[in-house]
């Protein structure tokens, strides 16, 4: 499947920008017409996963309605209107001997995607893939295997209708564990695996892979309230970053408060916090803040609770928040809450995070919010792209040179 | 050490430019005053080296002199004059919401070095690496033990004029092979590792490294005369990318021939070939051109043969050479010799290598050819940087997000 892949690269990577969105306009409008179908194929599915025992929360993942198979389709519709990355002139120099440079941006390649019961994933995945000129092989739950089966065939459908090879996009059957070792090994067939599900999912290829991995483990990320914080800014940021949705990946986990902060500011955010309906366990220092809060424990502020759950400790000013963040986080997305500007651009320098935000809140921790459009993930790896991936992640370069006869001296 | 290593990091991602590049020259001054210590332990490593067998190449690999010498230390001048990539802001946007974005550059990690008997490589990759922010473990040959200790003593002694922390720039032991399987398994301690050596040593560390690796394991480059190439041109570039120098990786390895180019023109590249000493080894349509040239083999179209030594072939214009290249190349370096603009542009769009050039030679596949000042590597992968890798392929990326107290709805 993967040579199969590779071979159609060409194909995909010379098809001209209205190609790749007619194909996926057209998967879209072969799910809308289709719909019927996939909502049969995902009623079977859902059968078998209540018989086999699946839990609740994954059966609300793999469960389409009419209102989600039209999202999906919308979806589609969505990445085929996005600025097609492929071809793009990143950068042009000319050297003093005349050769004239210019860096463009070529597809990656063939992507593995690596997911679990969420059959959106299926469609998703493929689209963003197929705009910035990839194959891609989607690997699936086999829980969702109807499912999927039905959107692969819109996909195909779309892919046929435009003209571009069908093995773009392939199913890697979902039985076989095997195969997701195969894909994690599968060194100079497939070009990177990008992982979409929970931390074992992701944790497994993490482990596993000899492909290289866009991914991220754990997203514990913090709010620091600095001193200088304005009052309302403070509860609005620490209480959307927290339970606007507490098991998105840009969730606040930790919140960490300016030990020389007014203690009105202090008491405001944390109560606002429980008042809100957030267990918070505190360390020694915020115990006293308020009654409702919980001692924390160590493997607290280690902890990515994707719950209405928060640690909160008191730190010593913007340092302090540095240092804690240095020891406890995972390199995803932190943010700082002051007024202070020298204050809040120390942060920004200091702390080393893929996403490090002033007095905004963490959950804008999106590829849709920063402008993408779209993502098909966030990555807290250091090569590559970093942060949201969107299609611009989706591919990598070559360095062209235009000369008129130069040889090396 | 990797552990030591990452504890410096902070220290040097804050470093200014003048810090970094103020460590970096008195490095360089710490060679050339010390450069009888260097040469006293340079010359028993030879006289080992020699005792054991080792290979000439090798030892003229290892052995230095007063000129090298002097050529490592200026080498390190010329790193701290380059510019620092570390903060610059690479894009800024604003959405719509008023949330400002900014991509700033940061440096990469800690970055491993595995190379071979080169003692220059530890003063140059220590150079490069701290320049871009970096923490390195240095590991090369054994063969160099003594010079590498030495250059490592006059590194350590430029850090510590700079105030810059030792764990820096580390060389782990030379005598231990499981340091090696170490470095290359020290996933989330190291975050890149560049191998610098022959291809036994690149394969081998990307055959088992879980740690990503920026590196390219062959340079199977081709030379493409189309038929509307101009004849000095065409002539000029082909003897150029062969034997300017037969060993580096970008000479050219196939020179590929337009079926359809005037005879006089196809006699004439394959004639210089053969008159500049080049062995040419030639498929069936070519061998009637010259009789010097002998019969190639089926390997011979996958040989980086780092000699003087080419195969030849003739191909159906610019898509023979295009589908040639798709099957025998290494997605390093390719080029084009043609007059015709459409031709050399259907020749850059359609061949995926990192370099493709057109009416230059292949020997300009260099960091300091393409203006980067200096190079630690060619990577051919296709996550992260692509082609010659410079400072600023030693760096990545976080995002800032500056708001006013935004929320997500």
């Amino acid at each position: 499947m993967a040579a199969a892949a590779r071979a159609a690269l060409s194909d995909l990577a010379a098809a001209p920008t209205a190609q790749k969105a007619a194909a996926i306009t057209a998967a879209a409008a072969a799910i809308r017409a289709r719909a019927g179908d996939l909502l049969a194929a995902n009623a079977a599915d859902v059968t078998d996963a209540r018989t086999a025992g699946i839990s609740a929360a994954l059966i609300d993942r793999l469960a389409l309605d009419a209102g989600r198979v039209q999202a999906i389709a919308a979806g589609l519709d969505t990445v085929a209107a996005l600025p097609d990355p492929v071809g793009e002139s990143i950068r042009t120099w000319t050297q003093p001997n005349g050769l004239a440079f210019e860096r463009v941006r070529v597809p990656l390649g063939v992507i593995g995607i690596i997911y679990e019961s969420r059959p959106g994933v299926t469609a998703d995945a493929a689209a963003l893939c197929l705009m910035a000129g990839n194959a891609c092989l989607l690997r699936g739950g086999s829980e969702a295997g109807r499912s999927n089966a039905v959107l692969l065939q819109c996909v195909a459908a779309g892919l046929a209708s435009a003209g571009l090879p069908a093995a773009a996009v392939q199913l890697v059957p979902a039985g076989d564990r095997a195969l997701v070792g195969a894909m994690l090994a599968a060194q100079g067939l497939i070009d990177v695996i990008i992982p979409r599900g929970g931390k074992g999912l992701v944790a497994r290829v993490a482990a596993e892979a000899r492909v290289p991995v866009l991914a991220h483990l754990d997203g514990i990320n913090h709010v620091y309230v600095d001193a200088s914080a304005d009052r309302a800014t403070a509860v609005a940021i620490t209480v959307n970053s927290k339970l606007r949705r507490t098991a998105v990946c840009g969730a606040m986990e930790t919140l960490l408060i300016d030990r020389a902060a007014p203690a009105g500011l202090q008491h405001a955010v944390i109560a606002a916090l429980v008042d809100g309906g957030c267990e918070v366990r505190g360390d020694p220092d915020v115990l006293g803040l308020d009654a409702r809060i919980g001692p924390a424990g160590d493997q607290d502020w280690n902890t990515e609770y994707l719950d209405a759950i928060a640690s909160a400790a008191l730190v010593d000013g913007v340092e302090g928040a540095i240092a804690h963040i240095a020891r406890h986080g995972s390199s995803h997305t932190d943010a700082i809450v002051a007024e202070d500007p020298g204050v809040a651009e120390r942060f920004l320098a200091a702390v080393d995070s893929a996403i490090v935000l002033w007095n905004a809140s963490t959950q804008f921790a999106d590829g849709g919010e920063f402008g993408f459009g779209a993502e098909i993930g966030i990555a807290t790896g250091r090569l590559h792209a970093r942060g949201p991936v969107g299609l611009e992640g989706l591919t990598t370069y070559k360095t062209l040179v235009r000369g008129t006869g130069q040889v090396r001296a």
